[in-house]
C-alpha cells in the first residue's frame, strides 16, 4: 500500500479552488494546504475558500514559507499566475524545500521558450534538491502541442504542422475577458493591444518549442497575429456585453519558420457565444507529412476542467519522474487518475480528515 | 555528438522490409543487420530483399545468434510474428544478448494480457541484462490504446470509452487477407472462425488490458465478436476477389466488463474497397465522463506506414528507459524521428556504407 500523496494548491481563485476540490475527490491524494495571494484569505477555512459547503478544518495560508514548513506537501500545484516572472520566486522555494511542482502558469509548460537562463535555473535546483517540475494545461501543455507531438509518432516524414482551437469563452470571468479584448470597440481593441491590456493566448512560443524541440526542428522566427473578432449581433455573458461592432474577443494566431518557409502554424480564436454567429467551437489537428493526419473534435475539450484534471492526472508522473525540469512531452503521457479498483477510499478519506 | 545507433531488423517481409527501408532513411540510424526465417534468404544481400534499387553489401542472416554476433546491434526491430508464443525465443535471446527490443508483434504490446508469466519472465531478463523492451503498432499499441489514454488526461472522470477503427485492407497481401476471410462464402467464414483460419483482428485484449491498466480498472470479463462483412458489389484487388453475397472482410469488436457493466468497447471492421458500399474509413476515440470527449479522423491512419514509423520512432525511447518491459503508456510518448536539423545526414550515410 501507497503512502497517501500530500498536495498544497497556490492560488484559490476559480482554477486553484477547482483544483482543490479534485484534490478532495481523489483516493490517492490528500488536500494538504492552500496558499493564496489575497491577504484577506490569511486563516480562511480553505472548505469556504474553494467553495464547498463545510469547513475542511484547515486554514488558507498566505506565506508560503510557513505554509510549507506546517503542511510538508509532496507535490505542490501552482494555479495562481501566467508569467515565469510570477512563477519564479515560488517555484524556487518548493524546490528548495524538496516539493515536486506542477504549473499551469503557460509559460512555464515550456519555460526555455522565454528564458532558457531562467529554465536552466529551475532544472539546477529541481536536480539538486531530487524533485521534478513541469508546466501544464489545455493550452499550452496538451491539444495544441502534446497531442501533436503524439500523433507525429505515427509519422515518417513531416512537411508541416497546423493546430487550431476554436473554443468558447462564455464561461469565464472577467479577467480573461479583458485579456481577450471581449466587449470593447474595435479601436480600443487595437490600442488595448499596443498597451498590452489586450493581449490573446499566452502559450504559442511555448507550444511552439515544446513541438519543434521533440521532432528536432530548429526554428528562426515566430510572428504571431492578433486580430479582434468583431460581432455582427449582440452577445452576452454574466461578465461582459458585446454590442454588434464590437469584440466578441481575439483571433490571435502564431506561424512558424524552418529554414525560411512556415512549417507551424497554431490558431487559437477565443471569444464568447460563438455559436451566435454559427461559429462551431473544436479542436482540430493536421499533420502534412507521411502519412498525412488529421483529427478534429468538436465542441473543443473544455479548458477549465481539462487544465484541473491535467494538474491533478500528471501528480503519479511527477512523483516518477527524474529529478528536473520537465515538458509534458518528456514524461509518460498523463492517465485520468480515477481512484481505481486498486484503491482504498475510506482510509483516503479518514486521512483526509485527520488534515 | 553521438554514436549512431546500430538497428537489426528480424523479419524480411513487407513489414520487415518497410522497417529496414526506413532505418536506412534515418541520419542517427544504422542498418546493422536483417534476419530473416526463410532459409532461401540466408546471405542474400539485404538491398535486395528490401527491395532496393542497389546492394547494401549487407548479408540477411537466417540464424539469430550468429547475426548478433557479427552485427552486434543495439536494438532490434521484430516484425516477423504476432503471437507470443513466436517471439518469446528470439526476444529472450536478444535480451540476453543485451539488445533492446521494439516488437510489432500484435500480443506483445500488453504481454500480461494474455501470460502474466511469460510477461514476468520477460520483464526478468531484460532487467537482468539491464535493456528494454516494448511493443508498438498502430493498433495494437496505439491508436486504439495509447491515444485513448493520452486523451483521459483531460478528464476527472470516466465512465466509458468507445474506440472504431473502420480501415481499408485493399493493400495488404494475401496472409492479412486471408486471416480476415475476405472472399469467402458466409458458411466457409464461420467455419474459418471455428477452425482458426479466421480470426479477424490479434489485439483487443492487449489494448483493452492497456487502458485499464493505465486509469486503474480491474476487468472482470472480455467479450470478442466476429461477423462477416456481406459484400452486395463485386470488390477485389491484386490478392482477392469478392462475389456479391460473399465476404469482403471481418467486423471484429470486443467489449469488456468492468463491475459487472460494459466500460470499454473497440470496434474494429477490416475489409477491402470500403467505399465501394459508401462505407467510410477512420478513427474515432470516444471517452463518456467529465468531460465528455470524441475525437475522429477521417481516413484512418494508414496501419502499415504507422507501424512501420512507430516501431522506428520508439527507438530512442527504448535507448533510454528503465531496463525492463514496458507497454507504450509507460514511456514518453513517441515522436517523429526525422533526422533533424542538429544531426550530420553525410556521416551517418558514410558510416552506414561502412556497415
Amino acid at each position: 500500500m501507497h503512502d497517501l500523496i500530500r498536495v498544497i494548491v497556490l492560488g484559490t481563485g476559480q482554477m486553484g479552488s477547482r483544483i482543490a476540490r479534485l484534490v478532495l475527490e481523489k483516493p490517492a491524494l490528500v488536500l494538504a494546504g492552500a496558499c493564496a495571494k489575497r491577504s484577506d484569505r490569511e486563516g480562511v477555512d480553505i472548505g469556504r475558500v474553494i467553495g464547498l459547503d463545510s469547513d475542511l478544518g484547515l486554514p488558507v495560508y498566505t506565506d508560503l514559507t510557513a505554509a510549507i514548513e506546517i503542511v510538508r506537501p509532496h507535490v505542490a500545484i501552482q494555479a495562481n499566475c501566467s508569467t515565469l516572472a510570477e512563477t519564479k520566486q515560488p517555484i524556487a522555494k518548493l524546490l528548495q524545500s524538496g516539493v515536486h511542482v506542477i504549473s499551469i502558469a503557460e509559460e512555464m509548460s515550456y519555460p526555455s521558450a522565454t528564458s532558457p537562463q531562467l529554465a536552466e535555473e529551475i532544472r539546477r535546483i529541481a536536480v539538486s534538491r531530487g524533485v521534478a517540475v513541469v508546466g501544464t494545461g489545455i493550452n499550452p501543455g496538451f491539444m495544441l502541442d502534446l497531442l501533436i507531438i503524439v500523433l507525429t509518432g505515427v509519422c515518417t516524414d513531416i512537411q508541416s504542422i497546423t493546430g487550431t482551437r476554436v473554443n468558447d469563452l462564455s464561461f469565464y470571468g472577467p479577467s480573461v475577458l479583458k485579456r481577450q479584448g471581449v466587449g470593447l470597440p474595435p479601436e480600443e481593441f487595437r490600442e488595448g493591444l499596443a498597451k498590452g491590456t489586450v493581449v490573446g493566448h499566452v502559450g504559442f512560443p511555448q507550444s511552439i518549442h515544446m513541438i519543434a524541440g521533440a521532432i528536432g526542428w530548429e526554428i528562426e522566427r515566430i510572428e504571431e497575429h492578433r486580430e479582434p473578432i468583431i460581432s455582427t449581433v449582440r452577445r452576452k455573458t454574466p461578465f461582459a456585453t458585446v454590442e454588434p461592432g464590437c469584440c466578441a474577443g481575439c483571433l490571435h494566431s502564431a506561424v512558424a519558420y524552418r529554414r525560411g518557409a512556415p512549417v507551424i502554424k497554431l490558431i487559437h480564436p477565443q471569444q464568447i457565444r460563438p455559436h451566435l454567429e454559427g461559429v462551431e467551437t473544436g479542436d482540430t489537428l493536421e499533420i502534412k507529412g507521411t502519412p498525412d493526419i488529421r483529427i478534429s473534435g468538436s465542441p473543443e475539450v473544455p479548458g477549465g476542467i481539462a487544465t484541473a484534471a491535467l494538474a491533478v492526472n500528471m501528480i503519479p508522473r511527477v512523483l516518477s519522474a527524474p529529478p528536473g525540469l520537465h515538458s509534458m512531452a518528456d514524461l509518460p503521457v498523463p492517465v485520468a487518475m480515477l481512484g481505481g479498483d486498486r484503491e482504498l477510499v475510506p482510509q483516503t478519506r479518514q486521512e483526509h480528515r485527520r488534515g
